[in-house]
């Protein structure tokens, strides 16, 4: 096996192809910067020439420096009987001016002449064409070989024909696509082999999990000499995915030894893991390896003896090490020197023995039990700290809300109104806005009312707002958690409420969010005095 | 390879490990019968010795008769220092009263010594002659050798001493336990091999998910002689869970040929897995191979493109031969071709250049625009469509509806209240119930207003309530989509609402289901007639 292993991502491109998956410009930006911190070599981005929405992503992404990634795009080779130049998805492609592109070709005979019906030879042509192109650009150049194992099991010397076509035109990688899934870890070790025997080239692999093995198949590309392993960051993909990368960093690099991403990033394969799937707007399979979240939850008695006498008896490996954490379904244990951490930033005199260290695992457990996740919500975190460090104090006191709304609506714009009474040092308040939902009207109403004693209020503005059901299963009467984000201009920040009344969650992450804002104030004043 | 595999599901035991998981004796006769009706060789279905519940349920399954199954109840080796007659887990094993036990013992000899205590002698000694006891009552005798791969890397030589006594015993099946989910399919094979070729004896193989290569490493162990395959129908399981039986029968079967149960099962493999994951009360990973709802969904625009050429260009398998079906998701990027196809279920005399199929392409594309996604939201899909198509009446029309609601509440579940009225053929009802949230009172009111109507509305519950906010950055005043999936009983369907306003969104969504299942009502007595 090789020593370092090339790590490409394509979520926001084959992942956006799993169902349920829809990608803002905003969304694809907060991944790629994310996948950038990790260190991982190449990301493949989105597909210009089929989707102008991310040709504007492009567009945007010219004026952020990522610091450890390569850009992608992806793209076909040019249609038949025209050149490169003038194939516009080629033209889009040059337009995304990222480092590196990846076209995709077909090597499966069958597809060639039945699907995109042309003959076996102008597709050789296609894709020699296309790479020389690309090259003479100046690009990194990918030659993904589209079903190449269905094609190579067809017809050997065809699909070998338009690796070495690739080659000629001046691919620097020919990625070896297993686009239905249907392969076997015995044909893909064979079959990959043949190619690196044959061709002095770098080779990458494209699995997909249509047999529930992609992560295997990969390992056994890389074993065959394959030293780019291709997939998606959650495993999510057309049909039933691609190879889940998580995984595969997590076997290749904690187990084998194989460099994918700096050893120092390892221990964020978890929370990066959960910050991509709160950016998706979906739930990573709790099962899923190393990652999720019941990956190291020990429920069977005899499991819970084992680990407690010696952690390797029933762990492959330690759970933090990849920023995951081990769990006793019967007696829940949280990792202490992480939340201790976060305490000594507001009280450096704490210790893990104080009490009130307990006092602050035992309020997390309790929230954490009630649907609170702190992860996205670090503001929120903070402020419960400070309550129980007596380090707070509250701005102001709610009296009451209320909220009316009526369809049909003679405007959308109004269609709610809501009414906050609101208590500050002795003074009330009572204010009313109206607003196009009863959240946006709440939202209005509370900083109306906070804006008379803290003019401050006027520069914070929500940048984004997610909610999230919780327990399905109970439908309409769920809990829903409410992630808000913040920002002033200067700084940005976090919340979080959860409740079974979505308002209510709402209007928790809402004030927890405008307490944070006024408590930072007082540190910037009391910060110019010192 | 061998011809036939036999199948030993242990959903009712190491998935009962899994964290959420709790069955009832009730449960666990239905789930026996369904895998008896799929003839899968063995049921594990409980520990009598550690789980009294179990011992009941044995107890209960004295009076049923399997037509196909071997029952099977699972324990430990003896204790140390005692016989095996006096041990009371293994007097247990015995009063359960299945045809098949599964006894467990240790094969690594760091668990021998550090975590059960005892000497290596002792331990043989203990395997050795628990087996020869159960064997001498007439059981079929399985020797689950745990953490047997872990084992034979730190000490082969014990390990393999382990078997022989087992073998010694009198076991029938020596079963090689991956325990702890850590290891690649080479080590699998090849140490699968060794034992295969030493002793003359069949083997079985029992893989964990915790480097998420399970059904590889159970395949591997196939191609190196072992007959037998543990795990669970829907790999849940302790941890990352064990391997996926309906996806290892889906490889073993339908893509190698070898009888994993009788040929006309097969079409049952994906109506099993979803009656067992209703009983369980899960839902299935919608990516899951084979009996996934997204196993054959294809949404990029040239695999709907090539699928509709023939299926084989982007399926690896017809999804019919295991009861799942081909789907083709609505989204920007599907062709006319998809949507055609379901116009046509209504309304089969209309082609793709009738008037009809443009606007309704136009209407879906406007919808698309405004945040609609029709991927999950099939049956709102079908009413856009019969809405064009004239084939709709509406069944009530909304006079209004009015929200109220106030915090804090003296009680939670009644914090917000929805007055509803609804005009049906001339018939004014009114009608108000109170929730625990705005969108669970607006839900109860139009129900008590439908059923006064309709009286089968009664029989509708929803299973399933989504929120996702579609461009976050206007925050609290951004759009959200509404999805909703409801259940008869019978039939599942979903639909999709999208507005400003969240109670509107999810009022657009109630309206569609309800209507829905109104109509399906109808079309069920039209066939009566037939």
């Amino acid at each position: 096996m090789p020593k370092k292993i090339e790590i490409f991502d394509s979520t926001l491109r084959d992942g956006a192809q799993a169902e349920g998956i829809s990608f803002s410009v905003e969304d694809k930006i907060k991944i790629v910067k994310a996948l950038d911190s990790l260190n991982i070599t190449y990301i493949e981005a989105g597909n210009p020439g089929s989707n102008p929405k991310d040709l504007e992503f492009f567009r945007r992404m010219k004026s952020q420096n990522l610091k450890n990634s390569k850009l992608t795009a992806f793209g076909s080779t040019r249609r038949p009987g025209i050149t490169a130049e003038e194939d516009i998805n080629i033209q889009s492609l040059l337009e995304a001016d990222t480092p590196v592109v990846a076209v995709f070709g077909k090597s499966w005979d069958f597809h060639v002449t039945e699907i995109i019906k042309t003959t076996l030879d102008e597709n050789l042509n296609m894709l020699r064409d296309t790479i020389q192109f690309l090259k003479s650009k100046g690009k990194e150049v990918m030659f993904d070989a589209e079903h190449f194992f269905d094609g190579y099991k067809a017809n050997s010397e065809y699909a070998m024909e338009t690796l070495r076509a690739a080659k000629e035109g001046g691919a620097d990688w020919l990625v070896l696509c297993e686009t239905n899934g249907g392969a076997f870890p015995d044909e893909i070790y064979r079959i990959t082999k043949e190619v690196v025997d044959t061709f002095n080239i770098k080779v990458g692999i494209h699995c997909h999990n249509d047999c529930g093995m992609a992560v295997a198949n990969s390992i056994m590309a890389v074993e065959a000499g394959a030293t780019q392993i291709q997939g998606t960051y959650l495993g999510f993909g057309e049909r039933c995915g691609n190879a889940n990368l998580s995984t595969l960093i997590g076997n290749l690099q904690v187990k084998k030894g194989l460099e994918c991403i700096p050893k120092n990033q390892i221990v964020n394969l978890t929370p990066v893991a959960r910050y991509i799937a709160e950016i998706t707007n979906i739930s990573i399979n709790e099962r899923e390896p190393y990652i999720g979240n019941t990956a190291f939850a020990h429920k069977g008695g005899m499991h819970i003896d084992g680990v407690s006498k010696a952690t390797h008896s029933f762990e492959h490996i330690n759970p933090e090490t990849v920023g995951n954490k081990r769990r006793f379904l019967m007696s829940e244990v949280s990792g202490k020197s992480t939340i201790l951490n976060k305490i000594q930033r507001i009280n450096p005199s704490i210790t893990k023995d104080s009490p009130e260290t307990q006092a602050i695992i035992d309020r997390l457990k309790e929230l954490e039990h009630m649907g609170y996740q702190f992860e996205g919500a670090e503001s929120t975190f903070e402020l419960i700290i400070r309550k129980q460090l007596g380090k707070y104090r509250p701005f102001f006191e709610l009296i009451h809300y209320k909220i009316m709304g009526e369809q049909p609506a003679a405007d959308p714009e109004t269609s709610s109104s809501v009414l906050v009474k609101i208590n500050v040092d002795g003074q009330e308040e009572l204010t009313v806005a109206e607003g196009n939902g009863p959240v946006n009207a709440l939202d209005k109403a509370l900083r109306k009312a906070l804006e008379v004693f803290y003019p401050s209020i006027r520069d914070v503005h929500l940048t984004d707002y997610k909610v999230r059901v919780l327990d399905t299963k109970t439908a309409t009467a769920a809990k829903v958690r409410v992630l808000i984000e913040s920002s002033d201009g200067h700084n940005v920040w976090s919340t979080v409420g959860v409740s079974s009344d979505i308002i209510e969650a709402s209007w928790i992450a809402l004030v927890d969010s405008m307490e944070y804002k006024l408590i930072k104030d007082i540190e910037e004043k009391v910060k110019a005095y010192i």
